[in-house]
């Protein structure tokens, strides 16, 4: 019996997620009465080949004994790896069967060894022989013909027997396995193979239209100019420099002017208010058009040039809402709800109204036109060469609508990376992962306690999450100046930033506001003040406080080291103070220790009780700690560590764990 | 969306176990975009029922926090609970919908506070009650109306108004919902019901041949007589009295003669031999037939009805082979696996050589007349009035014989409870439990230690196994007499028989071997000497020494407290002594703490940790505990608690918390 075919979520109803290179493994229980030998295979193929590719199943209960697997109490398992070396969806699935030779050659061995005549188990053997002949061709067949031959000869008993024990002919026969009443899994389990920047990413949002020249931001009476996307292009060698690899931008469609907002949220606009790039759409058009102010749809394919020649890709907001001045609302009003005076229904969160944008009506009538039109913004969006979204509160359209919409754009353009803006109750963000999302928010921005940080990951890391809800971490963003960052300090900033960097793949900030530690809010709010939402900004990235060097060497960090480009092999290590949280990321050979000092105003120094298993070293074990931050190393031995962090200096040690290694040179001890 | 529906095994395709009278807790999630309102329902029914019942789902995020919610981190899912009141087969799942009428109702109460105009809210809302009206009958039709007309009234703005956010209002709509849009999960679960006994159970085995009288048992050379089933129905009201509620019989039909076993497992027996009762089949008759020396059919239906008279199930043992005499050897020797000669091969586990046992040939050319002959072996004896049997060795037979058989068994008479007696794989023993045994022997025999015993219960009662595993914890069976038992003390028999009537809602005991306390092995074996298997035995139960009050006492203890009728609810709690184990089991408001040390040379005290919410006691709770073994009582108070167990007087306390109560009388003070 095959059964509990793993990783296998909602019993084989959603894919797992995997990225290009990956690869899968897949465990099984085999399960048979009795004491027969089990035999079984892993099979796997993209979804759109016919025939599947087939490798053997391991059983882990012959492996070497690992501190892994003595803490999983199970070592009843069976297990392959695949190479997923494609983009798209690829299936999976096992079969296994009884080995009749291995279990046949187990009792032999056995009754030889008790001195017990074996006459007539040399017959049934030959049978066996014979019949995996007729499956062999070429010289194996003939080599199984000949053992058939010598088991069946009385007069060659001896040499029989030894033949049939032998290490090849076990290797022969378990090339021709009978496979006759083998057993396949039930379930053909499906794996979405999409692009390594859906797990490994570094995003930096910015507002392309605060990017005008002389940007000095001393004098804020000096009001910014509106930046084109031909200006903006000046930002990306910045960006590129600061090592991230994709650049965000707001919506740059044409802005609504109806219920305009102005500065700060406020319900009126002055004729110069450039309005919110999310109230999309007006007289030059919607979700289609570039903003004029921007420039053309030329210029914004110059952009994505621009960037990619600097190693950045371009991630587009998708916001599917409309302003007042939409042309869908005259075109299309019958894919908005109308209230029972024909009046278009606003949003609204009562008693909250926002009556500068008007929802879709993906339930109502003519679903089925607006799903068709709304699709296609992303198509026309990938026809100028854009590969990922992120996209705005999906919480807020049906799951139905993301199903049917990213499945559909996956398999056209398996390239696409979509991230969910979804800041809502985790079911519903777990919901949408599900329905296709590449990437989602998370709150990270909220966590910010060791038990928090430590719960937060640990419920992904231990759960099914992991197999297909990949995090970005945020330590801002135009919607959110969390309460830390405004009460902290600069080392807040560092720490936030080594957090997100180093807990997970994918991390963002919004700049230059994060850089410059811009922590300035409305009162009583978690919003900026002069958010850039509503009102043009200038930036001095110049400024010789800023983080960007900080920003830089963590991404060059995360680029040196694979494993934190993985979620996999997370562990957290016990510290004595809870100012200090320690947790390491490993991947391969590649072992990071990260050490951070969670109080931006004090120094704090705490023992470590170290995982050494988790760090793939021996209890006794000495060993350097280099850290990548600082360019110091340090010499440590066994599982108790003593660290010191103060935030004046540097709130965070990231090590790079470095045995020793057996050279005649000293200085090349260590890797 | 109806997400996530549990429990839920496999995805579905395994069935989870009830017993009669339990109430089935399901719990789902439901999801929506945006901010609506969500309701939905369980349905249910019997698997052969056409119609479903239904019942309320309730949001858990709006229960009062408990510290069982806190710990899960999850309040984000609804729930219902269904009872079943019939044996067989029930099926369930879930319906969500939009609550239009509620997310209506919320908005509008949000906009009266804010001092919004509602007119147009109040025009939607009467469209929604005369909705409501449509689908309802009679007075709340009627009721419905006039809502809809107050809403529709602009005269009457303020009473509409007053109406609409009415708790009578609310209550009526939501016993009309619209449902037109709800989604159903897609999955239809199914649930096992089975008679208590399948859960709960306390179970004593024994030969009725060895029940001769004369039973002094202080002379071997006075051999024992054959005793016979009228002759045995002298020991069930022992049994009774002990508090156990299934007499367990090895098999009594024919035994075979040829290559019977003697004393001790010999090789060879002696003319006057009983031989294994499980070399079953001779010239008097096989599966079907009664041991001419144990009695007749008749006899044997006495037998039942004087057990069931005494308040004790009559459980058969099944052993499926034959001895080599058995009538199906000369009838059907397709039934049978053939060696390369033509002679029957008989069972091996190479070396070693059974040969007065055949195993039948599942998967021969004759399978389909074997399984139904099979099969008929169960329906004979549930033709005679047993319900419950132990299937001897379940796992050397294939899994897929065993779905077949006790599906369709099942289904004539769900009345019947099948215990497997598989020491394998666990994965095997799992895989048998979802196949359909109600009951399983488990690793608890050899499972000794503090780390073994809370390990081996942790991993069935936090995992998917409690919904379909039934333990059943045996310190002893005719097969093992454990090393600990060999080299203990009484107190060794009465920790043990402590453990396993308080950790296991089902347990059982191979006796008199067990109240007499026998202990001495073959040498380097775990088997008994003199084993009842192959020869008969005398036993003295009248011997003061025997543990009979204590089992007598535990099955009582069994009998008044629910808590140790049900696996849900425990608890280990941490002692500071690694010799003593504390744990405790809560169902209802029944809640019992159990210690026992673990040493049976030396006493030991020391301290417990107290999971006090686990015991439904606040922080500095003071409360009675009641030793029910000893009926001695201790005021403690507090998370922490002394105690001390000298194994020389009684190695456990089985302690039944009794909480304070406020009257007026001091000898009332406690439960």
């Amino acid at each position: 019996m095959v059964d509990a075919i793993r990783p296998c979520l909602d019993g084989g109803r959603t894919a797992i997620k995997r990225v290009i290179g990956d690869r899968v493994r897949v465990e099984v229980d085999l399960l048979v009465d009795g004491h027969d030998r089990l035999a079984g295979c892993l099979r796997y193929r993209q979804a759109s080949a016919v025939e599947w590719s087939e490798t053997p199943l391991l059983w882990a209960a012959q492996l070497p004994p690992t501190p892994q697997l003595e803490a999983r109490g199970d070592r009843d398992f069976w297990y392959a790896d695949f190479l997923v070396d494609a983009l798209g969806i690829w299936e999976y699935g096992v079969c296994g069967w009884v080995d009749v030779w291995q279990t046949w050659a187990w009792g032999l061995a056995r009754k030889l060894a008790d001195g017990q005549d074996v006459g007539l188990e040399l017959r049934t053997g030959a049978e066996l022989a014979a019949a995996a002949a007729a499956r062999a061709v070429g010289s194996e067949a003939a080599a199984l013909r000949r053992l058939a031959e010598a088991l069946r000869d009385p007069g060659a008993r001896a040499a029989g027997q030894k033949l049939a024990l032998a290490p090849e002919t076990e290797a022969l026969m378990r090339a021709y396995p009978d496979r006759s009443a083998e057993t396949a899994s039930s379930l053909i389990l499906r794996a979405i193979v999409e692009p390594v920047r859906a797990r490994f990413s570094s995003w930096y949002e910015m507002f392309p239209r605060s990017s005008a020249d002389g940007e000095s931001g001393d004098d804020p009476s000096d009001r910014p100019r509106h930046a084109t996307l031909r200006e903006a292009e000046s930002r990306l060698g910045y960006i590129a420099e600061l090592g991230f690899d994709v650049v965000y931008l707001p919506p740059i469609h044409p802005i609504g002017r109806t219920f305009r907002k102005g500065p700060d949220n406020s319900p009126t606009a002055s004729p110069g208010d450039p309005g919110s790039p999310w109230a999309i759409g007006g007289g030059e058009g919607g979700h289609k058009a570039v903003h004029p102010e921007l420039g053309t749809l030329e210029d914004f394919r110059h952009f994505l040039a621009t960037a990619r020649a600097a190693g950045l890709e371009v991630a587009l907001d998708v916001a599917l809402q409309a302003a007042p001045d939409h042309p869908y609302v005259k075109e299309h009003p019958e894919w908005f709800v109308h209230r029972a005076d024909g009046s278009i229904q606003y949003a609204e969160n009562p008693p909250k109204k926002y009556q500068d944008i008007y929802p879709f009506d993906f339930g109502g009538p003519a679903w089925e036109s607006l799903w068709e039109e709304l699709r296609s913004i992303f198509r026309f969006w990938i026809g100028q060469g854009v590969t990922i979204f992120r996209v705005d509160n999906p919480h807020t359209k049906p799951l139905p609508f993301w199903r049917w919409c990213l499945e559909s754009l996956k398999a056209e353009h398996p390239e696409a990376i979509f991230l969910a803006e979804a800041f809502t109750r985790p079911k519903l963000m777990q919901a949408l992962a599900k329905a296709g999302f590449s990437q989602s928010y998370t709150y990270f921005t909220w966590r910010t306690t060791k038990w928090e940080l430590t719960t937060y990951l640990r419920s992904i890391v231990d759960s099914d999450l992991k197999e297909y809800f990949r995090p970005n971490f945020w330590p801002n963003t135009p919607d959110i100046l969390p309460e830390q960052l405004q009460v902290g300090t600069r080392a807040t900033f560092i720490a936030r930033a080594v957090l997100a960097a180093t807990l997970s793949p994918s991390w963002g900030v919004y700049g230059p506001a994060f850089e410059l530690q811009e922590k300035t809010a409305r009162p009583g709010s978690e919003e900026y003040a002069h958010n850039e939402k509503y009102e043009l900004r200038r930036w001095n990235t110049a400024r010789p406080d800023s983080l960007a060097p900080v920003l830089r060497r963590l991404n060059e960090i995360r680029r040196d080291n694979p494993a934190l480009q993985t979620l996999t092999g997370t562990v957290f290590h016990e510290t004595d103070n809870p100012a200090l949280i320690c947790f390491s990321r490993v991947e391969d050979n590649n072992e990071l220790l990260v050490v951070v000092n969670l109080d931006p105003h004090n120094r704090h120094s705490g023992w470590i009780t170290l995982d050494l298993p988790a760090l793939h070293l021996a209890a006794q074990a000495s060993f350097q700690v280099h850290d990548l931050l600082a360019d110091v190393r340090y010499l440590w031995s066994g599982g108790r560590a003593f660290v010191a962090l103060d935030p004046a200096i540097m709130p965070a040690h990231v090590f790079r764990v470095r045995r020793y290694l057996r050279t005649e040179h000293a200085f090349e001890y260590y890797l």
